[in-house]
């Protein structure tokens, strides 16, 4: 087991005050707006079935129809803490953002305590640390990746984040019951902090000299993904220990992104 | 090289008629509706850039913003076949369907000639197989990462296969140009036509006792991915010469669709 020291300053990355980029980064279109998918809801049979698994969250409302009740009770392994309300798919869809795939279940429920970067840190082998990524759907399948591949906690900038329900508690499929997921105001400081706790820092570049099958995987290692096309910014590409790419043999050379954290925690999990 | 013999009725997998399953699936509301994202436009920067620079595209007309052009024609590498239209970002959002991400760039062209299966797999070291895996997003995404991971063409059945232009498009980034796509009628079939051409078929299945990185990759490979969810179906399960499964070291198995298969093409480039 790697010596870990404590961060100097452990309340630093709770602060969402200055960071280094200049503002809110136009995206032409391609993202969502940071509100879309703003929802207190939970939705869809796998996420709603791991909610009511969860003994940590507080319920508020199960809005289920009477086939994905069956479907969903027939999975739990104790009964439901909460009653649920047999309605009609329409009535699931009125509580809902327009467009939003609930497969006939809806759970209000009250989000879960948020760890802070140490308390997530601490006697974790495997954290993935996301630089801008923003596009729900994308975060939703990196924490779902994370916890088939074993990664304990994905960290992420409080600004530019996308809310831990709705879209992207979907795509997690369960995975926010899982996963520990660490807001912090400043990237770079979360990179010292963690270096200083013993992680190897390893950012995922397609520019880098080497694969990530190269790198050492005998500690604890926090991984950094980008924004696709932006991929990683400057400073946080400077705070990385090392720098590392999946090998593409194709015509193309980039992944979307949350095909690129699964493989680089496929990658880090085969080695292990 | 393998010694592939030519399957005995080559035109059988062009016929889109009966098929194993009984009728359209079901999917309560998890997926898309088939006709979702249908439009003869390619539209993304990536997307319209790869497909300006194919020259077995038939082009009919270029939209873009001045930004966008400015961004595409820097990346051209000889001048586009098209003269564009500059017109606002309201205008190409009024030519396509609501909601498209087109990041200021859509073309409208014909689409690509579809290879039959054996045109496609002569020669080919690794394909990819989908069984009704029908969501535009992942189905993209996955062209994408065969692109990157070097896998010849992906095969899917006519019935419930998205269109090749839009949403899947769009996911895809630029793949739809250098990923050939064939469209069969019966996939059982096509897997017995491939078997005889000497693939090896492998089924993706989390249930199967061995990981994929415990099978024979010294031939060509067919890659067979089910829909989420489903998995694989009895008869096409019944057709793989092999099943194998990902390895899961946390608290979940099963990843997004378009996840599995990154990861699985990178297990077999990785050891080719």
């Amino acid at each position: 087991m790697t010596q870990r020291k404590r961060p100097n300053r452990r309340e630093s990355n709770k602060n969402p005050g200055k960071t280094a980029s200049a503002g809110p980064r136009s995206f032409r279109g391609s993202k969502k707006p940071p509100g879309a998918g703003q929802s207190p809801y939970i939705y869809g049979l796998h996420a709603v079935e791991a909610a009511l698994q969860n003994p940590a969250r507080t319920l508020h409302r199960l809005l289920v129809t009477r086939n994905a009740w069956h479907d969903i009770s027939g999975r739990l392994s104790a009964p439901a803490r909460i009653e649920p309300e047999i309605v009609s798919s329409e009535e699931i869809s009125r509580a809902l953002p327009p467009g939003a795939i609930h497969q006939g279940a809806a759970l209000h429920l009250a989000p879960l305590p948020e760890p802070d970067l140490e308390d997530a840190a601490i006697g974790a082998r495997r954290l993935l640390v996301l630089d801008q990524v923003t596009d729900p759907h994308n975060v939703g399948a990196i924490l779902r990746s994370a916890a088939v591949f074993g990664a304990e906690a994905v960290v992420m900038t409080e600004r530019n984040s996308p809310p831990l329900t709705g879209v992207l508690a979907k795509a997690a499929s369960g995975a926010v019951e899982h996963v520990k997921v660490v807001k912090i105001g400043n990237l770079a400081r979360a990179l010292h902090d963690l270096k200083n706790m013993g992680f190897l820092i390893a950012g995922l570049d397609g520019e880098a000299d080497q694969t990530l099958g190269e790198i050492d995987v005998s500690g604890p290692i926090a991984l950094v993904l980008g924004a696709e096309g932006a991929g990683l910014r400057r400073l946080t590409k400077e705070t990385c220990d090392v720098l590392a790419k999946l090998p593409a043999s194709g015509p193309m050379r980039s992944l979307n992104v949350s095909n690129a954290a699964a493989v680089a925690l496929y990658e880090l999990a085969r080695r292990t």
